[in-house]
C-alpha cells in the first residue's frame, strides 16, 4: 500500500504535542488518519463503541494514560486510570464490568512508586465495581519512557435500549453540567509547576457510574459526554459538529470554583477549556430537565443547567455573558496543558 | 493503605528492563504484586480472561508493544500489535471479533512514519478479519517516548466449552510445536544492530487464528500457548508450574531453521529463549497427537511433536539431546534481547 499521507506533511511534517490535546489537531488525525483508514462504526467518535455480541449490547472503551506527575493533589496515575475508563463506560450508557490493565514502565522506576499505583488501582477498583480480569507488562529502557505508562480498556453492559450519543441529540434539548470545573488541570499544573495556592486545588478524578446509571434508569438520556482534553469547550464543540446543531450556553450558569477562577487569571487560562476527570455534560429533553438537574445536585451541590441546543447548520457553541453579549467559544489547536490524563 | 511493598525492595529498589523480559523477574512481579493485590479469575497466568456475559464466554486480552525498531524484516509494530492480541485470543481457544487500539506518540515523530504504522494496521486487521472499534490517541514530550507504543485489547467468543489453559494439561499429553522457533528475536536484533546475514532472517510474525480454529473444531485441545517473550522454554516453564506437571522435550525435533542457528552461535543465545510471533504449542491427548500434527503441516511443514508430559511434583522442563543426556531447560531471569514486542 502506498497510499499517500491524508494529514499534510509539509504543514505538519511531525507529530506535535498539541496532537493529543483534545483540540483542532487532534480531532484533524482522528479523522483524516485514523477514521478514514479503519471506518469503524460511526460511534467510534463517542468515548466507547457499542458492541452486539450473540444478542448482548456491550460497550468497549480504551485509554492510555501518561498524566505527569504520576502523583497529584486528589488523586494519581493510577485511580485516573480506573476512573476514565469506567467513566467512557458510564458515558456510553454502560455498566462497567471488566478492566483489561497494561503497563509500560521505565527502566530504573522506584518499586515503591510501582507498588503504590497499583494499591491506588486496587482501591479504585473496588470503589467502581469492577474487575480487572487480564494485564500485561512491558519495561522500555531508561530515557525512553517517563515512569510509568497505563492502559486500561473496558467491557460494560448497555443500560438503554436507544443510542446514546450526538447522533440522538435533538433541537431543544436542554444542556446540564454535573459540577464545577476547571479543577483536574489546574491541580496538575500546580503538582508540575510547584505552584501554590491559598488553599490546595485537588483534582475532581471520580468515577461517574453511580449518577449515570440513576439518570439512565429514570429518563430518556440523548447524550453523555464527560470533559477530560479540552474541557466543557472541546466536548461541546464535538458533540456541535457531530450533530449539527448550535449550543448556547449561559457563562453565569457554569460553576466555576473561587480557587480555580483565581489561579486561572493568575495564569491565563480559560476554565471551559480545561480538563476534568470527574464532570461529564448530560443532554435531555427540556420537559425533563429539572428533574435530571435535581438528581444531579444529590451527586454534586454545583450540578446546573447551563445551556439548550438550538437549529443552526454552522455546528457552532455560543456563550453569553452577564451583561446578554454573546461570542464563540471554539475549539482549541492543542489543550492549554499537554499530559493531563 | 500502607501495605508493605511485596517485592523485596532491598533487592530490587526499581524496575529492571528484566521486569518486562518473560523470565524469571517478570513471573515474579506478576504473581507477588498484581495477580496478589488484584486476585483476578485464577486463568490470568493464560494469555486471555475468559468471560461469562449474559450467557456468552467471551475472551478479553490486552498487550501494549514497545518494539524497537518499528520497522523490522517480516513486519513492524503495527501489524505485530494486531497479530499479537488476536493470537492472544486465539490460544484462549476465541474467535477474535473486535480490537481497540490505544497510540502513545512521541512529540517529533515523523508524521510519515505513523502514516505507514497505520496502515500496516489496517492491512494486518483485514488479514486477521477483525475490526477495530475504539481508540485513543496520547502523545508525550520528545525524549519521554519512543516514536510508538501501541496498546490492543481484544474481545473475541469461546468456540469451546471447556477451559483450555495449563489447568488442563494431563499427564501423558503430547506437546506439537507449530513451526521453527527463533525467527522473530534474531530479526529484530539484526535490524537493530545492523547485523547482516548470509540471507535476510524474516520474523514469523503471523496471526494464527486459522490454525487453531481449525484443531478446536477437530480435537479436544488441553492448552495452548504462542512463544512470545522468552521463547519457547520460558513458555513451557510457565505452563509447567501452573500445571504442576514436568515436560520433557527431544531437543532433534524442535526445528530451528540453519540460518538462525547460525546467528544464534555467533551471538551465543540459545533459540529456545528467543521469541517468535507466530509459533504456538498446543497440548493435546496422545490419541489425537498424530492427527493434530498432520493438521499443523498443513498450515506449516516444521510442526512436530516435539515432547510429553510426566508426572513429576518438581514441574520442571528437561530436554534430551541426541545422543540421549538430559538436562533442565530453566527459567531465564529476564529475556536475551529486550523489547522484543
Amino acid at each position: 500500500m502506498h497510499a499517500a499521507c491524508p494529514i499534510p506533511i509539509h504543514q505538519y511534517p511531525q507529530v506535535l504535542l498539541a496532537h493529543g490535546g483534545g483540540g483542532r489537531l487532534m480531532h484533524q488525525l482522528i479523522e483524516t488518519m485514523l477514521l478514514a483508514t479503519f471506518q469503524p462504526d460511526p460511534d467510534w467518535q463517542h468515548d466507547a463503541a457499542s458492541l452486539t455480541m450473540a444478542g448482548n449490547r456491550l460497550a468497549f472503551t480504551t485509554d492510555s494514560y501518561v498524566v505527569t506527575p504520576l502523583f497529584f493533589p486528589g488523586g494519581d496515575i493510577g485511580s485516573l486510570a480506573v476512573y476514565g475508563t469506567v467513566n467512557d463506560l458510564a458515558m456510553a450508557g454502560a455498566r462497567p464490568h471488566y478492566l483489561s490493565l497494561s503497563f509500560i514502565l521505565e527502566e530504573g522506576l522506584p518499586m515503591e512508586t510501582l507498588w503504590q499505583v497499583v494499591q491506588s488501582i486496587q482501591a479504585a477498583m473496588q470503589q467502581s465495581h469492577v474487575q480487572i480480569v487480564t494485564g500485561d507488562t512491558k519495561v522500555v529502557d531508561r530515557g525512553k519512557g517517563d515512569g510509568i505508562f497505563i492502559n486500561t480498556s473496558g467491557i460494560g453492559v448497555l443500560q438503554h435500549d436507544g443510542l446514546i450519543g450526538p447522533s440522538s441529540v435533538q433541537v431543544g434539548d436542554v444542556i446540564i453540567l454535573s459540577g464545577d470545573v476547571g479543577r483536574h488541570g489546574i491541580a496538575i499544573l500546580s503538582a508540575r509547576e510547584g505552584l501554590t495556592f491559598e488553599t490546595t486545588i485537588k483534582s475532581d478524578s471520580a468515577p461517574l457510574v453511580k449518577p449515570v446509571l440513576e439518570l439512565l434508569q429514570h429518563w430518556p438520556i440523548h447524550c453523555l459526554r464527560d470533559l477530560t482534553r479540552g474541557g466543557l469547550a472541546s466536548a461541546l464543540n464535538e458533540i456541535a459538529l457531530a450533530a449539527h446543531v448550535n449550543i448556547e450556553l449561559e457563562s453565569i450558569a457554569i460553576p466555576v470554583e473561587e480557587q480555580v477562577q483565581g489561579a486561572c487569571e493568575i495564569l491565563g487560562l480559560d476554565p471551559l477549556y480545561i480538563a476534568n476527570e470527574g464532570r461529564f455534560v448530560a443532554f435531555v429533553p427540556a420537559s425533563v430537565a429539572s428533574d435530571v438537574w435535581k438528581c444531579l445536585q444529590q451527586y454534586h451541590s454545583h450540578a446546573q443547567i447551563i445551556g439548550q441546543v438550538v437549529d443552526d447548520q454552522r455546528a457552532l457553541v455560543t456563550i453569553k455573558n452577564a451583561v446578554g453579549s454573546q461570542r464563540i467559544l471554539d475549539f482549541l489547536s492543542g489543550e492549554q496543558l499537554p499530559r493531563i490524563c
